[in-house]
């Protein structure tokens, strides 16, 4: 971390600062231009607060040289994390389709939709059972029954199950889920983050609708920190101005992301275009750009037919997205 | 809610909306013309999912006419709620400053500020003692040790505690603090919501940083919807381009959620701004824009003098802040 | 456009509304509900303010239901559009990839590139003569030089010339110009918009920085309403609150485009991210979204072997890159 | 500036930056640490692209120490600048309200006007008569005849005028103007800018809708560069993801602002909001932040009733709004 201070610093607060980086077992290395003083800290710096220094009288600037995140960083693990849910790999040149529905709705909904995605090449197999949403007078999903339905389709259709978590009061629920999701209003749910530290399930971590890369692995770095090796990170759209697409897909953040850490990354274009016939080009793009898998919403409830035209395709719009990414595929950027 | 259908929508799926929108009791006015056909649809729409029409193939846009907040809507609460934490009053015309340390560190610390800000003029006393921190190795509080200290500074200046709950499991700890603040990270955290919607305490509910007003008003709502009616809203900045300061204090959001709710804003201008010599002019211009608070990061332990210049103030620069906000006061807008 | 009006609308505000509305030739259908009020116009509406008329105190909400551009719109013109330039076609099917140096520097600079580039594959040539740059004291570039320079590298290559324009006082310099580029910095340079409108020139049009879709068709729609149909349109990244690429590139707006114009769409990976790794994913990913086309920096002088880590590729660099789109546009998203 | 290379930088590449930047006339002063090399840059960097060194292969990272911006900057000028307008003072201490119609109509509505502003306080009366309209098919503003029109309203009121310029060759029609207006969408139409910086007369420059301070700045840079120094800075909302108002009025860019320069500030409430309501209290807000003025729309042609609810204010609300202001004004924040 380089600190770049004032011209003609207060004294007795550049004493304040050296004792207080010392006490944080940091050496300082001084730079005296003729205008511009440098403090260069060498140690550890990750637990030191950069808005905390960059807010004193005293300071101009500080920049980190160092991430401050070690174990997502991929310079400290330079090889890609593969991460395996019962067999399906993720990461390092494996990629997966992850689909169902946005909802558990009933037996026969989440059974039919777990055959028909799963002929049509997904993997795994996605559900809410928890459902976060703005309303309290919308429904909240099925909750523990949900779950229940969940593992019924993943017994009859063979594939992993992957699920939001909602409060970490509910993880007894998600012992034989195989996948737990961490939604995008958790993603700083950090009491949350680091009980899942402690499990050694794969947790699937969805970006915050405004939260930075740096922020993203922050969070994945709780997990870790925790022990729980078994991290995928999620790129589902973030807020902007723009409101002709529901969130603003940012795929930019799959390669970039790639080159700052070595966990696998999905792509959610489901929720981050809210827009059906969007779904398929963003999840080829996604695939070209070198995502390591697609998270897609797929519904087919015939008597909800109702929801043909939003973000959930039918069945068969999958199955043409999955040959259409599948095309992409040989061809998709590798690094 | 108005329902624009497109041109010649298809029949099988207008007759699929139609059920759907009546199994919710609603009533449909239908209204044709020449190329548009609309649906009015008559009845509580509160629970409606506006995204999932609008994102139907048949549907052009969708608009509501009646918000989906009920409680929380000054249309049908039209006086102002008036919150009381132990005798301080907030909203209706009352005017509070909150005040203290962002983090308890010591006992000493915590109860030297609450003199210093009760002097001041504070009528409130915060603190934190849960801290969300984005990196898992900073300091995360002193914890239930923190409510402790907390307590024994109410104690000793008989200043209510606010303090903030990171997870719905915490909450024993709580049960002596006057007002139980929902930080900016936590505002869509909807299970913890409905947990503080079965308390009779007062809830400080801090903006989230990309959320919407309306999404404000809904997370207030599920508190509401509980059966707790005191809930005290902040405007704490949104996150925008602008780096310049730590996010962007949306001032506009006080007299505008004025018209929307009948609930208490304040502001909080040391977390919106990160800059110390920005609190002041921002807690005034608050003030002028009619808001029922401010809430003020004031920080004094002369070892830590180190924070000086950070959005801590000292006691003395709080003091100047409390008297040109007492200056304006009398001249500010009442809506 | 749907006008909803409040409950109990001012009678002689309504009044006023109306007679306004008429005053443009529209007819207005009414729909009285219980609660509601709805005007639905009937006519040609795009000129009509909505904000002015959403702002009225006796409304509640206005929508458009027709939009607002007429020539730009797919709905009129269901045909893509493909622009001719010197031969090379760009829309419909035809994909084409711009190339060239940032600014124009030298005659041997920009001779040398142009050879490289064209050999790579590109089939236009790109490079900078007049240079929107922040600060008064940066180079400006070379301008009406420049432009002579480029027609040179145009005569020798063969290439035809994309370059930008950035006042209107300057458009007799590019009468042999075969694409006027407009920045993002004048998307909404109308004055402009209006003269390119005159001509018979390829017009590219460059999105803002924080233009919505709807308002990068607005200046296409500026530009066609004068006369010019050979509009192109291009992605080049949105500012949003992510520091980690320079912009946020955002590819679903080109399948979305492709849904509400006919016009062409080319993406610009180079300056969305600012960063040269991203280059060739983003521009991968551009080309399996569906785009009709890219624009990249490609810079060579090796005496500024300097900007190799820059935006701008290596010709070798640049050369791996169009392969690697080949790859993909056998395989691309066709709508 | 300070540029910190990566660990081992490619030895041709340093060799290569350090001529480069010796060609600047720059003296490097290097720093070597464990892993890290630090450059610092000593001379006049502002004409240095920070990008471009930014996106080299070889660097971590750069910071300026110096701000890019001279002639605005308050570090080389501590004194306020008080701009003069035919005797309206701005600045260092002096307050002013422009106000007046969005648009010159006819000579009987800008006359009526100017009397009414001039009667409830105002000093400075502005009309749109060049329009920047989204739409090709809105009325353009009556052009050279709207600014006759103002011209005949300053002198019968005695009121100097503010109106907008949107390309320089219209410079000439703006010769008897008072105050030319340079528009948030040419912010950053450096041609003109240059232009403005010829000319000895005011010019109120707007922020661009997604502008960062520093950017607002540099533009004011290419005016005073020039040698113009009556640049009157204009706060007027930011473009965000929150849609309840037309912008983001950025309020702690006032105190900010005045830190980085000595150049004036005035807001403008109307177009930040696009709701009249909201005019009163950001006003009132934007007088205690410490602004220098304020610009106000304000509209009472009878027959236009209509226009009541929009972002402009009868003559009588405008009177209203000024009281409020002249009340907040001597508990101003004074810096």
């Amino acid at each position: 971390m380089i600190i770049i201070l004032k011209d003609n610093p207060e004294e007795k607060q550049l004493e304040n600062l050296i004792a207080w980086l010392k006490s944080m077992n940091l050496d300082i290395h001084f730079s005296q231009g003729k205008n511009t003083t440098i403090l260069g800290l060498i140690g550890d710096t990750s637990a030191v607060d950069i808005d905390l220094i960059n807010a004193l009288d005293i300071v101009e600037t500080v920049k980190r040289v160092q991430e401050p995140y070690k174990n997502v960083n991929r310079k400290f693990h330079p090889q890609d994390t593969i991460v395996d849910v019962a067999g399906a790999k993720i990461g390092g040149g494996n990629f997966q389709i992850i689909a169902g529905p946005c909802s558990v709705e009933s037996r026969e909904q989440v059974c039919q939709i777990a055959k028909d995605v799963k002929k049509a090449g997904a993997h795994l197999y996605r559900g809410g059972a928890f459902k976060p949403r703005t309303s309290p007078y919308a429904f909240q999903g099925m909750r523990s029954e949900g779950i229940n339905l969940l593992l019924e389709a993943k017994k009859e259709s063979g594939l992993p199950i992957v699920t939001e978590v909602m409060d970490l009061s509910h993880l007894p629920l998600f012992e034989d889920v195989d996948v737990i999701q961490v939604g995008a209003r958790n993603m700083q749910n950090f009491e949350l983050l680091k009980e899942l530290g402690h499990l050694d399930k794969p947790i699937l971590l969805k970006r915050g609708l405004s939260s930075t890369l740096q922020e993203l692995l922050m969070s994945a770095e709780y997990i870790m920190a925790g022990g729980n090796e078994n991290v995928i990170l999620c790129e589902r759209g973030i807020r902007t101005f723009e409101t002709a697409t529901r969130n603003t897909l940012d795929l930019a953040a799959v390669p970039l992301l790639k080159t700052m850490t070595h966990l696998p990354i999905v792509v959610d274009p489901s929720h981050a275009t809210g827009i059906a016939h969007l779904v398929k080009p963003m999840a080829m793009a996604a695939a070209a750009a070198g995502a390591d898998g697609l998270m897609i919403e797929v519904h087919n409830d015939p008597p909800h037919a109702l929801c043909d035209g939003a973000q959930s395709l039918t069945p068969e719009a999958f199955t043409d997205v999955v040959e259409a990414v599948n095309a992409i595929l040989p061809h998709a950027y590798k690094g």
